[in-house]
């Protein structure tokens, strides 16, 4: 066998030709969106208000395993994928540990992150069905960068409304966004309906994740031709981020590497959700077993603090409810860093998978995952997004078990995305400044008392 | 012949083993550099007070074709490299032009560009010299970015002269710096006897790259175990950056691409010059003949309204000699954003060329420029640092140019990094606030007046 090359590229031909449905092989299927109004499962007709009509079809699918990724989507992911995995030689050297780590490199694009996979689906599908634009929430700004670069690929009009403490700390974000010829506005805003009823109830708030959405939702429904699109949480996405998995098992295999676990961050769930979907997928046909491993921030504890219950996915509760871990709609997590994991929710195939045993969860406090974020771009010369390096302290919390019992465990992670664009928290930690933040008991307590009422 | 992809990759056991160092194949080799005190060509003696001692060996060495690369550096190298030699598929389609073109793209590691290749190597030698550290200066960040993280890798210490405009309009730059473990300095600064004669005369300057230099030199002298390491304008450098022009070339050849022009944006000629040196050592041993197009900003044209003449490489004239295009060391370029192209020299052994007629030069104003990053951004869906643009903007005109004549043409372009420290130069375009700046005969004749006096 020859040496593990430093970067396993898959080539072009090499690249999935279909995204993989994790759902069609669960024997307990996630639980069906409800309409807030009449809390009967959202029919296809009422879903097509909101979202585009093959999007829709993709997120009530739970049976079809394979789905066909479309030439024009494949051509514009070979601009950038097949993305690498990488082995970690360097940092299994630095850490003197015996188990062998590799990481799926998603940020090799100007959108610096996953995002990618599933925004140039969404664009291609709102283009195909004659929309004039879309619209959409985003709060570190990954997914509006994203979003904002599909778009301009395929000549959509694209609406993004952007957290406004975000949209003030990143003002290069927004820029990045605008040479992609978006418009960006910060929320909540003045232009909608439940904009106004936010700031009236909260003047002067900073705004959060579940309020930009209800604000793209609404900006969506009164306008003529336009969809509502959403980077995470739904079904869809994690269809076309199975993309990431489906490339790491190709990797994987083609060095007969099997690993023993895979690790990855947890916001809504759409990076980890499409990175272990194929795993899942083999561990439930009992074809194999690996340890699948969820971190997100202590902060924000959706799957280790939270309740399994049907909740909304918004502030603003115009959208449907969602059976998931969550922590209330109203749980405002304090000012981490992490923007991309600040969610109340969770997505409900992966809730499920959590709740039947098939994944396990752990959460890390922002200061270690700053440790390991600087450790990482060190010696592996890639500067991690936040979001991401929650997957690289655990990681290398396992590789330093390792050491200690001397076993030569394989450990994947998911890096999602490269920082470059959160060099505040960065400054923060480079200058002894930065906190953990912890909720308390009753703080969680309180939002969960204020979950919707369901059978 | 199966269909070319996106993006060729070449495997790890392809990369070069050995730089290619083109002064070996050019019969009228570069002018030396000469000592500024006594106007004599500069000893290795004299040099190694300065520079590292196997740095030195290669700057004078004009004679061996090829160098080897050492494992450590190509293990390094291995983490980001070998860069894709990119199809611009789309941006052909969109320009509508029977043109192919292709981009070696080196803005996929953490310093956003091609500078690592040669920091990673100059880092290397310091440390097998047992040097406790090195000292530089930075412009637009990349270099130094590179460079810190080339030392944090090996465990030197980094100390960076800013250029005081960028330390300030780049705060995030200066954080990766810092992440990396590099101390940053805006320059001028009272830190240095040549720093504190420059704020005397000019008080309130925001400095200059050549100002920098002299206080990076001067920081280097003064320290016990330190030297001095420069991220362009060297032979030494040019040497280190083949690497991106072997690895073109292989991927070329590949899959039998012979192209018609090589085009890279030029500022001290790093990119430029290890781009196109194994083309140009073809076309100086006979065995092929291509254009080789160096770009500059309007705003700086060394090449094209510069002189060829020996002139002091820095601001503070405390630093050899060396025969050159140059605008004069006490040009001022106006404030173009193009940070990395913003010298008032030129690498000597691309001066050579480009006075022999092996190399052609063209200037480009910027606002043209951006619309060209701007365009490639929304297509190509890569973000591009101002500098590269420059190549961007000639690719396309040269291509366009294909479209009135029919010829189907191979472009070959650098793309030398990405420019996400670079939104306040984007939100200015996005603005249309930007402006052309282009210095008048009489500002350049001014400068050139005041060259040093060599035989």
């Amino acid at each position: 066998m020859e040496k593990i090359p430093y970067k396993i590229y898959l080539e072009e031909k090499e690249m999935p030709k279909a995204w993989y449905n994790v759902r069609a092989d669960m024997k307990n299927k996630p639980a069906p969106l409800l309409n807030p109004a009449t809390l009967q499962p959202m029919t296809a007709e009422e879903l097509s208000g909101v979202f585009c009509e093959e999007l829709v079809r993709q997120e009530l699918d739970d049976s079809t395993a394979y789905i066909p990724i479309p030439d024009e989507i494949r051509d514009f992911y070979k601009m950038y994928r097949p993305s690498p995995l990488v082995r970690a030689y360097c940092l299994e050297k630095k850490l003197d540990t015996p188990a062998r780590i590799y990481y799926k490199f998603e940020g090799n694009n100007t959108s610096g992150s996953h995002k990618l996979n599933s925004a140039i689906a969404q664009a291609y599908y709102a283009k195909k069905q004659g929309l004039r634009g879309v619209t959409t929430e985003t709060g570190a700004g990954q997914w509006g960068t994203a979003l904002s670069m599909a778009c301009s690929y395929f000549d959509l009009d694209c609406r993004v409304y952007m957290v406004k403490v975000s949209y003030e700390q990143k003002p290069f974000r927004r820029e990045v966004m605008r040479t992609y010829g978006a418009s960006v506005t910060p929320s909540p805003s003045m232009e909608t309906e439940v904009g106004k009823r936010i700031l009236a109830a909260h003047p002067g708030t900073t705004g959060s994740l579940g309020c930009a959405i209800s604000e793209a939702v609404e900006a969506a429904s009164v306008r003529e031709g336009y969809r509502y699109v959403l980077g995470s949480v739904l079904n869809q996405v994690l269809l076309h981020q199975s993309v990431i998995g489906l490339e790491t098992k190709a990797a994987l295999d083609k060095y007969d590497i099997r690993p023993d676990m895979i690790i990855g961050c947890a916001g809504g769930g759409s990076n980890l959700g499409g990175l272990i979907s194929p795993f899942v997928g083999e561990k439930l046909r009992g074809e194999a077993d690996y340890r699948l491993i969820a971190v997100e921030p202590a902060s924000c504890p959706t799957l280790t603090r939270g309740k399994y219950a049907y909740d909304f996915c918004d502030t603003g509760m115009v959208c449907p409810l969602a059976k998931m871990y969550t922590l209330g709609s109203g749980f405002i997590p304090s000012s981490s860093h992490a923007g991309g994991l600040r969610y109340h929710g969770m997505n409900s195939t992966l809730s499920q998978l959590y709740a039947d045993g098939v994944m396990e969860a752990v959460s890390v406090e922002q200061t270690s995952v700053f440790e390991a974020a600087q450790q990482f771009a060190r010696i592996e010369g890639i500067l991690p997004a936040p979001e991401s390096s929650h997957a690289i302290r655990v990681a290398i919390d396992e590789a330093l078990r390792c050491k200690e019992t001397g076993e030569e465990k394989t450990i994947v992670f998911g890096l999602t995305g490269t920082g470059y664009f959160d060099m505040v928290a960065y400054a923060k930690y480079n200058d002894g400044e930065m906190q953990d933040f912890i909720p308390s008991d009753a703080d969680i307590a309180a939002a969960l008392s204020k979950l919707p009422e369901v059978e």
